[in-house]
């Protein structure tokens, strides 16, 4: 079956003027703030990015029927990378090398968090709420953003919701893919409103609680200040962050479905009851050993409980230099940026519900072992997991592990050490943010690494944010021939 | 099903009493170089050991059967347990803690190499003999040693064959057990009156030939020397020893149907290219670290090629300190520790044919995302892999890398540092034997780890010989129900 470009490239159109009118709103910050610079860099690349698109758009007129797997995956890949190449143009413009501008906005967009930039604070009011914004704008999904406000492309494109929706099984809220669409992004945006109110009564100004709050939701992770969230050393204002970041790792199917349907929905979910307590686990295992090091007990808990929901929601904040850390706890966080967020929320990795299944698998077939002839399903719940929903899960755990060591080993040759290393391999392969050594920690970042370093680590982002397949397929020679 | 316990304390018997006969050869040494400290020991030790097995043998006489997979399953696992603790006695009375001598003694049988003695060369030769000897024995496996000598316990023993030999696919290479078991010692065998003779030739003494040689057909890594194979800066006997690691990697049906039946099996086969490949290419790419760092380029290629050879085998002989070593070199080596050597050899670890079948499952899940409906099965060679073999690797490399995690966490948890946390738990779990920290390094060891940590290492061993599954399942609680 033949490719049908025309649609291909007309949908990458139709995100890339999206992209040139959301560039609006830093151009407004910028306005407000009386950034003449920044005027420029917006005006001139909202126009570019919103003409490139009307122009392909044009172009590219076609009647849109049901897409093909392999045209959704070709949209889904190229829109990801387009938005992160035209998102980067306003960091071209405001100084940075193309490769750096390219990390900088495939971090953003891929709710990652890992920044090459030094110094932050330098940058303009409106840069930095771009940086942020493109982080909200990726958190839900590109793709599913485009459906929401384009029936038109949403009717074509369940693929394309398949190929982007994060997690082993796609819940389809609504017949309607439209419906679903509008139905996440209604939540996202109540949850985004409330946030920004609770952050500026915590004490922030309204630009703080909005640039930070924009990373919080979409598990992203930048923040205007080189210190992260340690810079505004308030309880009330990690408390609150805390929670979103929560929120922001969880189901958001289940918020629709216990506010409309069963308001059990939430605690009665297996995966949410895991993501639970591994958290609280996580934190008691941390803060005891935070103790033991010499920090209060309050102390302890407070910056262990941060810690690790910024860490598995795969957000990236921090609230103190976690690379200082005695390195159990940091072996802990490690195999955090693994688990990652729920299915269906916006954080990265593997997905609680996926190590869960991985465990039971284990088990398993332990169990298989001695009775070789017993049919013993895996459940979750009530629910029976289906054999190809379970060999999804190993085909792209395995993949997983094999990306981040081939990264992790690249990485290294380049000269690395070996936590640098892997942890900035995981760290941008589960969209996380920082790394866990003091080069690559939470008060640190990416800028020093070879120009080859970074093109894996956009590479890891890219992969990571599309759940592997997505992206590796476009590397087998066969996804390309007739 | 009732287990019959008669007949698994009556093969623990045969094995025990087994053992104490082989402790006469270290008894004969202890003679030859006139010390009395360690007659006394061995004659103790191998009474105390003769007496128990035959005991048990006589106590528990019984007709023998084809015995079921759970009760094999004890057999094996038990046998090993119970090796290493009465091959651990001479080291009790040598003054070690119990312990200590467990782990010594289960690092010696499952041909690790991990060693908790602080200082080698105070202990008498007899000793070091035994605790190489050790290696040998458990080379080629313990159980089929057994059969080998006793054909009565061979009938009844395909599941314990199954249990024991290294490997997804099990090679049967005469229809009866006896007779595949009596050519692979005879083959392994052949070879270590080759390799003693080597050595001895390239300048070493009778005895050190004969206890360097133990480990390293084995793939063990006991040395008499604290500084290992360093100790003798001898080109030519660094050589022969990464020769015979080599072969000790390589599976060992291949050899006999090398001569045997088809003079190009060996070179034809696809895991031994594998094998070849990965040990040169790695080679390569330390050797030009190394380089880079400063060694000259012939020294590079020396040890680049003995360290390369002797992890990936999971010897763990060392010419120089690779704990020293840029960390990208340590990075591969680290990688090579979960490779491990050929199925059907006395290497641990994953063995490289899982690894080249999960790198070919992955490339086919690739495949299959894009062409759902296409049936593409896995390919060694001319051989189509079964899909209940292929479940099978994954299972296992599943859990292998859940017992690494658990295992490295547990020790990060002890205090100890991450690489020495990650790099311990690798080497124990793939019977590598040194760890890639100065603080469990080559000229390191293990003994100042706390004894929680010794006991998980233990363990490590004991599951990672029995290819995980053996081992794990005697910890399911409906293992040892009706």
């Amino acid at each position: 079956m033949l490719m049908n470009y025309r649609v291909i490239l007309n949908v990458l159109g139709t995100v890339i003027k999206l992209l040139g009118i959301s560039m609006l709103a830093p151009l407004l910050v910028a306005l407000y703030y009386h950034e003449p610079d920044s005027i420029r860099i917006f005006a001139a690349s909202s126009v570019l990015a919103f003409l490139t698109g009307l122009l392909l758009e044009k172009a590219f007129r076609t009647e849109f029927e049901e897409l093909s797997l392999r045209e959704s995956i070709v949209i889904v890949a190229s829109g990801w990378l387009m938005a992160a190449a035209f998102g980067g143009i306003p960091f071209v413009l405001a100084g940075l090398s193309p490769v750096d501008a390219l990390f900088e906005s495939m971090s953003g967009f891929t709710t990652t968090g890992s920044s090459i930039l030094p110094d932050i604070e330098i940058y303009s009011k409106s840069i930095l709420f771009w940086r942020s914004m493109t982080m909200w704008l990726g958190g839900m999904g590109i793709i599913v953003l485009v459906m929401a406000i384009l029936p038109r492309i949403a009717v074509a494109g369940r693929q394309m919701f398949q190929s982007e929706a994060p997690g082993p099984m796609k819940d389809k809220l609504k017949p309607r893919l439209k419906d679903t669409a509008q139905i996440l992004w209604w939540v996202y945006i109540i949850f985004t409103a409330l946030e920004i109110t609770l952050l500026y009564f915590a004490g922030m100004t309204l630009y703080d609680a909005t640039v930070h709050t924009f990373p919080t939701l979409s598990t992203g992770g930048f923040s205007s200040k080189n210190l992260s969230i340690a810079a505004y050393d308030n309880f009330r204002v990690e408390m609150i962050i805390l929670i979103f970041m929560f929120i922001g790792g969880s189901n958001f199917n289940l918020f629709y479905r216990t506010i409309r349907v069963d308001w059990k929905a939430l605690i009665k979910d297996r995966e949410f009851q895991a993501y639970t307590f591994i958290i609280l686990f996580s934190t008691m295992v941390i803060a005891l050993e935070l103790w033991n090091w010499g920090e209060t007990l309050t102390r302890s808990l407070r910056f262990a409980s941060f810690q690790v929901v910024s860490i598995i929601t795969t957000t990236g904040f921090a609230s103190t230099d976690f690379s200082l850390w005695p390195e159990s706890t940091k072996f802990i966080l490690l195999l955090l940026m693994f688990v990652g967020g729920s299915a269906g929320s916006t954080g990265g990795a593997l997905k609680v519900v996926r190590v869960v299944l991985l465990m039971k698998y284990g088990a398993r077939e332990i169990y298989r072992y001695i009775h070789p002839k017993m049919v013993r399903p895996i459940r979750l719940g009530d629910t029976v997991i289906p054999d190809d929903v379970m060999q999804a899960i190993l085909s792209f755990s395995i993949l997983y592990i094999l990306v981040f060591l081939g990264s992790s080993l690249v990485l290294s040759m380049l000269g690395l050490d070996f936590m640098t290393s892997i942890s900035a391999s995981a760290t941008t392969l589960g969209n996380v943010g920082p790394g866990l050594s003091t080069l690559v920690g939470p008060m640190a970042n990416f800028g020093s690494i070879h120009v080859i370093g970074k093109l894996v680590l956009i590479l890891n982002m890219w992969i990571g944010r599309l759940e592997v397949m997505t992206v590796l397929v476009l590397f087998v020679p066969s996804f390309w021939k007739k």
